[in-house]
């Protein structure tokens, strides 16, 4: 190790950012080791869907080591970091393993944001991974389980009261897909509560919903999630969540399922940087050309976790595309470095739309410049652009399979209450 | 509850055996309830294929509710049952519920069986439900995870061997299906290792392997078995199973998965029911009607459960066809008996066949008397039947699709290795 080889380019996390970056490199032939806590990439954007039993975990989520296996230059490891010495240019796992690197790439991604709320998680579970999403359906299918043996009015209705705190994007499409499976696809399925009779509550704190998109879009997804029955309220404060639902503006909601929507904030890499001070949300600054200042051009982030002004001098948003950009950018611009080529331009984001889904025909884009879409045309689109964005040809099959039998039935197929081998039943 | 109405028809366990008595309950508009531990019946048949990333868990288990849909005389509660008091006709669930009966249904099925070596359970999981299966394919592929990260060549070597215990069609499935997923499927992902030198490991205590099967056919098996690589071991005896493998006659063969199929036993249910011995296997024994004696036929067994000679002067085996059709007569005939149209005849099995998969194009079918099948053609028929057999149209789709999608590419889709959500990440 006595700083004779340079190391490998490694990349810990393998979400969008990490995933274009490795692949980016992988096809020029740089050795690279990706490094990820989870053996799978996943598509988070669908996430809301596992949760509402839409779709299976293994729709949206793909081996990593399948995705990269064509670079033979490329390898994977299983592994969570512990920390990194950036003396000796080591990744150290938690394990003890230490990976050597001659260029590290920071890809951790964002992890969900309770202000300062941590003891809320545990009565509002938060769609980041797999496991919440499983746990989410769990808690959303066992409560109207519960809600069925139970005769006692009040708490049956907390049972079928349904609060998703946070009014963006992740909000939105997870309290649109709540209405459709509890009041649509669930409708005939118990004999004792009529499922219609469930309360959906959309809470935001912020004047409107989805305040990153034009106005006139918003007023459109206020008025589909009306539709839907859920009931909005914004400019609310949450002011306490616990096992008996939540208390906004002093007044107490009853209810047994609360999820959490309403922020993220970037996952820990800023404190194993010695001497970096992280920004807004946890986030690393970067450089144009995506380094980190103060490491000699040895550490770069990428994705979700780096804070990088747009050209409206706005940080750019934690968004896939973004993510994506920057990790394929930075991987041409790493091959091109060690090969010799010369120095790496500054990264450019280009805004391919922002869009979201409320429900059945019902879908907004919104392109820039004034260039924007919704309804039954827009929801069509969000259908054809994920099914495209899905990586693997039979995943893409699988999907559109169930989305075209769901739109037909109105039916769901992942309807399943799972837990741990060793947990107890439910009523046990 | 004095002895007023008579209750509804109770049934206990959601398999095929309940299911079909539900079925042909409601069908009737007879009142029913099914009580079951899961929201879910499980396709137990293709379990194997999610424990060996072929398939994903909501692809072989559909809510009960669904399943029940159409039939408004039936309901369906979430629930373990605890005990029975036989004298009030009431089933009392884990949480304190009651349920009256008029008639009682036992279709608990079968559960692993570790012949009084309970202590192996934690080294070797049986798959039984959904949870043991997603537990076995995250050892299965964490093995290799690790073993890509290990140097050292004997903990390497027993990374990447793989154990099967039991000759019986569950064992010679997993075996089949995990030495062409580990063998095959993976075999370009790995860096460090290669993984068509893992080793498969079939163990067996009888003679021969698929006793239930005629001689020719097992014989085939076993060629079918040698070549995919698995090392066939006849007339051994499992002695000890620990953390660090398998002893068998005395060999210690280093293994960081073992996996168990070597045998099931009836569930819980004999010990409910004061006065009645349980007989071989734990099944409890039954009159033609399957009816338990000793209760003024107000209380039936079905399926895995049930204890019932054959016309050959055999036990009927625990297999899906035989709870399927005793399910179907059962809930048949009491819908005749409860309205009014008489007693109930005995019970008739007809055999289907009996069939078990080994592999890629590898499959054998005995139809009894003689006639049998075996290769492509009895493989090709296995997958039709099995995909028939799957409840609902968008299940066989998707199942069709992920077969045809392996067949074509050798790749499977879901090879995720998820954990619950506060279990330490690996190698933390």
């Amino acid at each position: 190790m006595a700083g004779s080889k340079p190391g490998p380019v490694v990349i810990i996390g393998g979400g969008f950012a990490g995933l274009a970056c490795a692949k980016a490199l992988g096809a020029a032939g740089v050795e690279t080791v990706l490094i990820d806590r989870h053996n799978y990439h996943l598509f988070v954007p669908l996430l809301y869907q596992v949760a509402t039993a839409a779709l299976s975990p293994a729709d949206i989520a793909q081996p990593i080591r399948r995705l990269l296996r064509r670079y033979p230059s490329v390898r994977v490891e299983l592994g969570a970091v512990e920390t990194l010495d950036t003396v000796a240019h080591e990744v150290v796992l938690a394990d003890g393993r230490r990976v050597r690197y001659g260029r590290l790439v920071l890809a951790t991604g964002s992890v969900c944001n309770y202000f300062g709320h941590a003891e809320w998680a545990a009565h509002a579970p938060c769609p980041r991974d797999l496991p919440d999403a499983t746990a989410i359906r769990a808690r959303v299918l066992g409560a109207l389980e519960e809600a069925e043996t139970v005769t006692e009015p009040q708490r049956r209705s907390a049972l079928m009261t349904f609060v998703v705190v946070g009014g963006g994007p992740t909000g939105v499409e997870m309290a649109g897909a709540l209405a459709e499976l509890v009041r649509h696809s669930l409708r005939r399925d118990f004999r004792a509560i009529d499922t219609r009779l469930s309360r959906i509550i959309l809470i935001e704190a912020g004047e409107r919903l989805l305040s990153t998109f034009p106005e006139p879009l918003t007023r459109y997804a206020g008025e589909r999630l009306a539709r839907l029955g859920i009931d909005v309220r914004l400019k609310t404060a949450v002011e306490r969540i616990d096992a008996e639902g939540v208390v906004v503006a002093g007044e107490r909601l009853p209810a047994r399922t609360v999820i959490w929507g309403a922020g993220t904030r970037a996952a820990e890499a800023a404190v194993w940087l010695p001497g970096v001070a992280a920004g807004r949300g946890g986030r690393i600054p970067v450089e144009a050309d995506l380094a980190v200042p103060g490491f000699g051009r040895s550490i770069f982030a990428i994705g979700d976790i780096a804070l990088l002004e747009g050209r409206d001098g706005l940080p750019l948003p934690a968004l896939a595309q973004v993510a994506k950009q920057q990790g394929e950018f930075l991987g041409r611009a790493l091959a091109h470095e060690l090969s010799g080529q010369g120095a790496v331009p500054a990264f450019a984001f280009r805004n391919r739309g922002n869009t979201a889904i409320i429900g059945r025909n019902a879908a907004i884009f919104d392109f820039g410049r004034g260039r924007r879409m919704k309804g039954r045309l827009a929801w069509l689109l969000w259908a054809f652009v994920h099914i495209y964005l899905l990586a693997g040809f039979e995943r893409r099959l699988l999907v559109a399979t169930q989305w075209l039998a769901r739109y037909l039935t109105g039916q769901r197929g992942a309807r399943l209450i799972t837990r741990e081998r060793d947990e107890p039943p439910p009523g046990g």
